[in-house]
């Protein structure tokens, strides 16, 4: 007497995930309920939909390999969308369970019913409506495999599928996951050529290629052929800091962005997309590859770009070796606390090993100078633009790393998109150091208002929409609410202080910095 | 000279929408700036996209029109649907303007590229991708046509629509509503006869049939025919108190529904649909119409119920009068908060004309009763279930009747989904009062948890996925840290002595009520 609910337990578990971010209803009670008779999962508690999504990804990106997530119908499913988003965008792999009605009860259209597979669409790699007890098993494996390979794999699971007995007693084995694809070949023998022809050429990296070997191969080839190095904006998990072979994000703003590829002649791609404009912008290219330059791809996003990038390299730079970065911390600054002396704080104190979940937005500007000679640590950017990812995701890499800290630097409107992941770093007990950047704005549409063409900075009604004063959100007081921790830092030493206090203590801590706007 | 945001502000302008729930990003800063440039309407800075739909659900409700939003992309989207799930469920209009990528950019599939479409289907009534700056006009008064029919209408407003110039000068035309299905005529006949046979006969109540003249009409026809009366169990709006005819709600449970509607011969359906249980459960009917009655649909959802009720009512009933609750509130309770001492107090300080936005769930066991004898005053409820509703319902409830107050009754863990509702409470002024009912629990999992067939209240492991303990949650400080003035309760006096003082401060309070879980 297997129920379903037994049976996707014990499969998940045979193929590796035994990490479920979870926020159920009366529809996932037989899993709950399953997580007392099939030891081995650990249930995560998260208040809202969007933190068991978005701790999913941050986790993928740390474990390298898929947690579950366990969410309630439609709605539920609705709440989890931004960071599943995310999670795609960042080939992040999640076994993603939501649970519906049972399947007798589909008829009625009770008030919860909706049509989540027309929602599962947009973030999903891989969709099963399972049929029944018997099937769990099996499409559970397929989502397990689906998810290793990178996917956001959702496995809606009817109520009676769930409590129904007549499951496979035996986990169901995993399929196999195909091998990551080895790039293009010719795209190599090209950029090869491009390589030693002399011409200008820059390698754009992202997918693997933005970990340690991935970059110490494009430093070789870049030491041998004086090609530039770039990783792309938003990487899911890049390696830095003393020790590791230092690359230049490209830039966000496009002007940036065009100003960092111009001159161009030969852009190599290794596990990154060509580069386009985050918005389009009126009378403006959305297209950011400078024009005559010609593109090589040598491997795609989901292709194995490291070993591609390595193979590059025996080619065209077979006895170079990379400089690494430096041990090199910024002196300890003092005096009012600004988003660069923030951020030199950050790169005067940031640990060795630490995890850095970046949803710092316009306030993190100076975080990729400030820190670049710090420790070496991994650093997880926001993939796919939709903010309330920090918090959730800090949740996950902590999860997935209880022995490394996690630093999470926070812009302040983003954090209220998802702000009960404090609550989940408290019962977890996670060592998350979470820095709100608290400048009272969405400054990032300030800057957005001007590239849009908008004069000024835009009237009083709409400058109202952009403002997060009146009232000013008190971070200290939230945070505390949901019992982390919290201090409050006006200076740059109190936020030097306030952050050793959180590195010496066990468990999460809250700093919030109160920072001008970049753009007042 | 007219960009296609101008002609958008215009047009749902002259169509009476003058609310807008907004939480841009890039690709609507041309809609945000055009407030400037058409003024007149009124702009919501929301915090969170949930909060913005679900004021427009409240706005709809209490106004009786159409609100706006303002989204940003699939994400943005996603973030709303749970609460745009419970407006189409509730039938309120809303004109959900969702914002994408220009045109051009839709190309280059870059980072925050989604199916919008595909998200907004399982929510809307209506969607529509505008092509360009000259369509703006025709297709957002099409919207506002679909959204005074009572439905979700999802205008998506790719960028270039928005900042192109080439639209219209003037606002187009609203086309007119269809008027409501003034219902079905035979089985309003079948109906009259069942209910002058003398068998046994039950009203039960949705749509406008829940407001004082449907309850009358209603009232009149159970004191001339022996009929009884009961409302649909979530009711979008419910007129209720001293001097309306009284009606109880079916209720959730549905072993408790069963016993509302057993012996029913004549089950006459005005502006409700048949009775479901929320969730199916192992073993058990999902259909709650017992056996061997007769249903009769005499009005659907988006007829005009309480106009077919009046019909029905002066056929059968043109002499009666319908007795209506008497003013009688409960004596102010003292000693220890409890669930029902709670709701007493609620009861006895309830003023009058307030609007009670109800997502109390288990902590509201007793608040009908404790209430039904209040001055006159609105509930609304939680039509689809969507928890994370009752904070941004409450929002838009008191922009639509700003000289009414609202009191907000609302489930701790609910209250987290949505909890940055509360800095729009501050930021506009609003005269919310909310209850917290702080029991650290999903209490309502610990019934349905029993009610699925689970033994006990599950092992450890399942029931730390329903407590809200470790850590108790700090409402009061979180409430302060978005500006609302909050205080806690512990006692009936306490409790007492914090609503007293709400009601006669301006603008939005927080009470935390202690109370222990109905299901310990």
């Amino acid at each position: 007497m297997t129920t379903g609910a037994q049976s996707l337990l014990r499969t998940l578990l045979a193929g590796g995930v035994d990490v479920c971010f979870a926020n159920p209803g009366t529809s996932e009670m037989h899993a709950v309920a399953a997580l007392d008779a099939e030891p081995g999962m650990r249930g995560v508690l998260t208040l809202f939909e969007g933190v068991a999504t978005g701790a999913a990804d941050g986790y993928a990106r740390m474990a390298g390999r898929p947690a579950a997530t366990l969410l309630h119908l439609g709605p539920g499913l609705g709440n989890g969308i931004a960071n599943l988003h995310n999670a795609r965008r960042a080939g992040s792999g999640v076994v993603n369970v939501v649970g519906d009605h049972a399947t007798s009860h589909a008829a009625f259209d009770a008030p919860l019913q909706s049509d989540i597979a027309s929602l599962a669409g947009p973030v999903s790699g891989w969709v099963r409506h399972t049929a029944g007890p018997a099937d769990v098993a099996a499409d559970a494996a397929e989502a397990v495999a689906a998810a290793r390979s990178g996917r956001v794999a959702t496995l809606v699971l009817p109520a009676d599928a769930s409590w129904g007995d007549g499951a496979a007693d035996r986990p169901a084995p995993v399929p196999a996951a195909p091998e990551p694809g080895r790039g293009n070949p010719e795209a190599r023998s090209a950029a090869a050529a491009a390589l030693r022809s002399g011409e200008p050429c820059l390698l754009l990296l992202g997918g693997d290629a933005t970990r340690t070997d991935g970059l110490d191969a494009a430093g070789r080839i870049a030491a041998a052929t004086g090609a530039r190095v770039l990783v792309e904006t938003f990487p899911a998990r890049l390696e830095r800091g003393a020790g590791v072979v230092a690359a230049d994000r490209l830039a966000y703003l496009p002007d940036a962005a065009t100003q960092q590829l111009a001159g161009t002649r030969h852009l190599v791609l290794v596990g990154a997309r060509s580069p386009v404009a985050f918005f389009g912008y009126p009378g403006r290219r959305g297209d950011l590859v400078p024009e005559g330059c010609h593109v090589h791809e040598v491997a795609g996003r989901a292709d194995a770009a490291a070993a591609a990038l390595a193979e590059l390299a025996a080619d065209v730079a077979p006895d170079a070796t990379a400089p690494v970065a430096a041990l090199r911390r910024p002196p300890l600054p003092t005096g009012p606390l600004r988003v660069d002396t923030a951020a030199d704080v950050v790169g005067a104190l940031l640990p060795e090993g630490a995890i850095v979940v970046d949803e710092a937005n316009t306030s993190g500007l100076t975080l990729p100078s400030a820190t670049a000679g710090a420790p070496r640590h991994d650093w997880l950017c926001l993939t796919g633009g939709a903010i309330g990812w920090g918090l959730p995701a800090a949740t996950g890499a902590a999860i997935a790393c209880p022995d490394r800290p996690v630093w999470c630097l926070q812009a302040d409107g983003s954090a209220m998109y998802t702000i009960s992941a404090l609550w989940t770093h408290a019962r977890e007990g996670l060592d998350v150091t979470t820095v709100v950047y608290n400048n009272a704005a969405y400054a990032i549409l300030r800057l957005e208002l001007a590239a849009v063409g908008i004069d000024g900075s835009g009237g009083s009604a709409a400058r109202s929409l952009l403002d997060l004063d009146r009232p000013r959100l008190d971070f200290v007081a939230v945070a505390t609410g949901m019992g982390v921790p919290a201090t409050r830092a006006e200076t740059a030493e109190e936020l030097a202080a306030a952050l050793a206090k959180a590195a010496a203590e066990p468990g999460p801590h809250l700093v919030e910095a109160m920072v001008p706007p970049l753009v007042p």
